[in-house]
């Protein structure tokens, strides 16, 4: 079993706001997360799929083809984007956290990958701060 | 004469749109950050002076202070930010492009410093590109 | 389960050096680690803690209180500090070694952690070289 | 238990290319990386092994004998080399990816760590694309 | 006058090889670098260009534009190239060296730039390793 | 005119301690870094040399010539040291600040590059702080 990762990167806007909650109450919990004219991120996402390298080709997955899915299926959608009102598969209300982004970016890619199985979502939104979703 | 450089980072949502011009005229020139509903970004701001270091301290510059500087002059004031909307240095209308928050961050910091010169402010808005400004 | 990570940096330095051993074996097996007036790096310290995302805030913890505890529980107690004289958590004739500096920051910062698990410390000494930890 | 990596470079050429397969069949699967004339990338190798620190010296292994270790078995014979045409330990024939690399530098490696286990060969091809393999 | 870098990256073979020169003198002059089945690089290339942000759209240059350029005139020419022998604006027998490297793509991409000037080619071979040409 | 740039790196252990100073004084002035027991960094120094490529060899100077004066001169000398106790060519009583320690390593290094000029002496104490000294 070989581990293969891919990066991508995009670039998006979001706030962190509870609709059923009081301005003073998102301020005191999300801090300046929480401005509501909204701030951003040059994110980075690494996806990392597992198995048996091809005997011929010496491949677990075609990278760019594995590119290419990150592309249309998440990178495409959220680039340039606001995550709070543009994506059509992050839910309404759902807060746009690190965390919230990797489980639906394992959803929205995992149906996608065949001839090896995801791993792991990645995802950096700073360079001191990232989370990892393995699925389940 | 020695240059000495403090790193500090922001991260702010912003979008590229002249007013005068029509929605097409926008996305056709500006692309993806022409999103009427924002993106952003993580920022990374290197500041320089320039002078002869102190003979008894060895400092060109008390570099605390000079971060202390940046952040009360330009880093809190853009942090977690919509860089059209809420800075009051950033002139409404002006687009805020890495260029333009190039110039604005030099005016904004250059009375501040003493005992040394200003020498440049160099501004990352991706891994991919920056600008640099020199004043005059 | 999502997997969240903070980093954080101190500067410290420190010797290797076995008190029992002459300062023949403590050169042949610590080489340049072993200068009696010491050395010094810049550490890397990652965090990461594990648990399910609150369904409201989507945090698994909040990323500024785990940046706060890190703070408090290690790197104001080990930064601009000598490892081998000034901590007070690292025992007396311990190796500070980055090995056993990962073991003590876990145990320094396990009965903190609240709402979810301490998963992992990873403690990078150079860009060449760290180790990860995960208790147990 | 405790984690140590080493990281080590090295600089190489390479192409992707079945022997079997038609010029337009390898073309069309490995692309640009089919090229006949040879690519080439800086490698960065990440080697991890586990175990208990010593209770005196603090090392799960003397991280310099691993450095050495790693050049001696691995990057001494693939740094300044084309992949498919001087490494002895690459099977002709076997394409030279960053999967089948990850597996035979594990199988170079695992022989000579006495101390210790060895967990985890990860190689970066790219910035963007690396692969991690932990045998078995 | 405002300084707009973009990066671009490609990956290359290459050796370095005087044909005038005898086999034993090539090899004490350039070590590992004349490797006869060639070694390789992954290539990070910086291109500045400076002028005067533009009024209305806070640009000196469209950075979509630059990259376009950059890749037309540079990096589709030797990405996944053999940089001694596939590459058409590389003269034959002149060495592919970093140095020479930057020369060659300053003239490459120079008469493309329109309505600011080239300032500066910085080519990096690897993390320990760059140069930078400013023309003349 | 090309330059090339060698990075090479090194740990050490310093104070900042005026001895003419009072240790209310030292502290208030240096804060942490004044710390009596010491701290120390993981250096990065980054050496440019200028001169015109050699037409036969296309090297402006053998890079691995200057890794090896860099390091003779410079580094061998200030790595895993006490650069307040330690090192020949740092006056005692001098502060061995970031741009103090540039100054004396372009006095190091200047007389002995031959066929081109020392440029730039670029010295990196953290990630977030750097000085740069062209001489003079």
């Amino acid at each position: 079993m070989v581990y293969l990762t891919r990066r991508e990167r995009f670039n998006a806007a979001h706030k962190l706001w509870v609709e059923d909650w009081s301005e003073e109450k998102n301020v005191a919990f999300f801090g300046k997360c929480s401005n509501r004219n909204w701030h951003g991120h040059n994110y980075e996402l690494f996806v990392t799929v597992k198995g048996e390298p091809d005997p011929v080709t010496g491949f677990v997955m075609d990278v760019k083809q594995l590119s290419k899915l990150i592309q249309s299926e998440i990178t495409d959608k959220v680039d340039h984007s606001n995550l709070n009102l543009d994506v059509g598969f992050i839910p309404k209300g759902m807060q746009p956290t690190t965390e919230n982004l990797a489980i639906l970016f394992w959803k929205q890619l995992e149906p996608h990958i065949e001839g090896c199985q995801l791993h792991c979502i990645k995802l950096c939104e700073t360079e001191n701060i990232y989370v990892e979703y393995y699925g389940g």
